[in-house]
């Protein structure tokens, strides 16, 4: 019998008596655990030792199978079988396409703002990263060509754009699909990979999402990085990646597949094995319905709370960007915030490049029920007006 | 339903009618598939949601505090919380180890002769690999100091030493205690840090294995790398790191970890309720006894099908190293060999400096069982017979 451990068994410390909208994960309710027990306990009695010997290096067969099915549905264009691979989740699938695609000392450009824990990722890699402006639409395209100009002005070669073109993290925002053609073709003009991150494609709360780069792409330059962290369970360590088949194979060749096989082959047959009971539609189906109703509670919410503060209404994934009014210092308010029971991620979090207005900040709203989003938000609303 | 998959399930492929003793993976009849999925689904009940979040970075508790008793008991010496963490099997700490503690262009020493899947992890990082000699008790301290002295008058910086000093792949031998007090202190005295694979520590057939240079470091540059591929299922990519708190304190603080949380929480869960039922340890003691029974086999088919051959008795592990007589290159002898109906991999392959004589080859015995194992022997015996 083991003792009770004095180790953690989750990354997120979620503090009582603080509405931590600074933590961009799920609400462990939504998480469909048993299930993925279940159909594990089902997977292997199934396959045997079969499945848990080294995997192959693209992943089982039946997850591969159902992937291109789904993928179909979901987006404009399902890849082949040598088009498509699983990954250990998207942050390992970033790792993966730097280690093939990129050398130590090139440039990787980022969105303005992006990500931030990607940076790290990339950082570790040796990349420079450079960021790219974006608006409303995300990405802009002149601002990609200005940064290529200027990275071979100053003799570096850009060898990665990492984007998130749908819902994206931290803005919500969604590239049209005009700018979607636009950087596909940019990529291929220009010699450099996109890794595209689409983890909340599924998550929309209205219109379906436009199609991935990665589908709109004719040269062979963007590499989709989807994940199961949204659809069902981030400690899946689980996703997939898509583009060019010979990129795909390149990834495949790397030193790392072929020592230790397939990234995650068991947890790979046991969403299979749960997409096969009928269980994955319903269980996006329910997060959509979720994370929607969430959305608009929090959005009602800062409405009242905050009427002079700048924000859009995301049509999906788990994020609202907002800016603070009277150019508020979102780095300089997040002590008095906490003080007041809630956190947030400063927007400068989320920028290479140093260039954004500090009054951005950014609020998740996929771990709490939308009555404690509302009261976070009064609380934000009643720190925001202590400073007029 | 999905339809039957043109995908395979499994990395390595096992022709019929050919022993290939150059499949360096578990026969899977011997991989306990059913318990796992019932120890899943019981873990997942226990642990719900909170266990298939974004994991803790470490690893989670139930599994770390086993770790910790488990490495006490088979090793000199057991890690605190602060010293260990898991990882995604092997292969993947050996990425990790590279991704903190090297930069492209650092020389990586490596044994002559090593795992051969290990150079390709090491070639993606960038690193210039430089083969060490080795004797019969694994890694010559000397050849250390001597390639030590050679890479800094290149004006090149040694950052990491990859060694595998118990029941060796490919040799099965192991460094005695003296020796590891010595890799250790030179470490310490230039300044690398050393990565120790020691993965068939459990698969020990007689005495227990020394302990490793992790549990004798004083310095605190040994990282030792674990995994439960062996002893339980390669399938889990779980393994785990353990050293000086400061060292895996930088490996927990990567981007990849901090991004996307504890490498494999649902797979180390799954283990920990496993061994909470008690049954990690006869599953190792009936995997020793196999083994041994299979090196066993293996080692008097070999005596009398090629009573020329020179190969040590391994004392553990999945391999015999073996020289062909009269300086056949066991590189030109592998096409008749397949067409014999076996397969072997050319001890060339283990060797990153081109250093070592081609009569070695070796054979694993961990895919087939005695009979199998010894029909192999004789086609090889057949097969160098017809070159006399």
């Amino acid at each position: 019998v083991v003792a009770p451990s004095s180790v953690a068994l989750s990354q997120a410390t979620v503090r009582e008596g603080i509405v931590e909208f600074a933590v961009g994960q799920p609400d462990p309710t939504l998480l469909p655990a048993e299930a993925l027990g279940e159909a594990t306990r089902r997977a292997l009695q199934r396959f045997g030792g079969d499945a848990i010997g080294y995997g192959a290096e693209s992943g089982p067969g039946p997850l591969i199978d159902w992937l291109i099915e789904h993928l179909g549905r979901i987006d404009a264009r399902a890849p082949s079988t040598s088009e498509l691979m699983t990954t250990a989740g998207n942050s390992h699938a970033l790792d993966l396409v730097a280690n093939v695609f990129t050398r130590a000392g090139d440039v990787a450009l980022v969105e303005i703002p992006t990500y931030h824990l990607a940076l790290g990722i990339l950082r570790d890699r040796g990349l420079e990263l450079v960021g790219v402006a974006t608006d409303g639409d995300g990405l802009r395209p002149d601002a990609v060509r200005d940064a290529l100009s200027r990275s071979r002005a100053a003799g570096k070669r850009v060898s990665l754009l990492y984007t998130i073109p749908t819902f994206g993290n931290p803005t919500g925002r969604t590239m049209p699909i005009e700018r979607r053609y636009e950087i596909a073709a940019l990529a291929a003009e220009h010699g450099f990979v996109v890794a595209e991150d689409d983890v909340y494609r599924e998550l929309s709360f209205g219109e379906p999402a436009p199609p991935s780069i990665g589908a709109l792409d004719e040269g062979g330059w963007v590499l989709r990085m989807g994940s199961f962290s949204k659809s069902l369970a981030p400690g899946l360590r689980l996703g997939w990646l898509s583009g060019d088949a010979r990129r795909i194979r390149a990834v495949l060749d790397s030193g790392l597949l072929i020592s230790g096989g397939g990234l995650n082959p068991i947890t790979a047959l046991a969403v299979a094995e749960f997409a096969a009971a009928g269980a994955y539609e319903p269980n996006v189906a329910h997060l959509r319905e979720t994370y929607r109703s969430r959305r608009d509670g929090l959005i009602g919410a800062l409405r009242e709370a905050l009427p002079d503060a700048t924000f859009d209404v995301p049509a999906g994934g788990y994020f609202v960007w907002l800016r603070l009014p009277r150019g508020l210092d979102s780095r300089e308010l997040r002590a008095a915030a906490e003080a007041a029971g809630l956190t947030y991620v400063p927007g400068p979090a989320f920028d290479a490049s140093d260039a954004l207005d500090p009054s951005w900040l950014r609020l998740s709203f996929a771990r709490y029920g939308s009555d404690d989003l509302a009261l976070g938000a009064r609380r934000l609303g009643t720190v925001v007006a202590a400073r007029r």
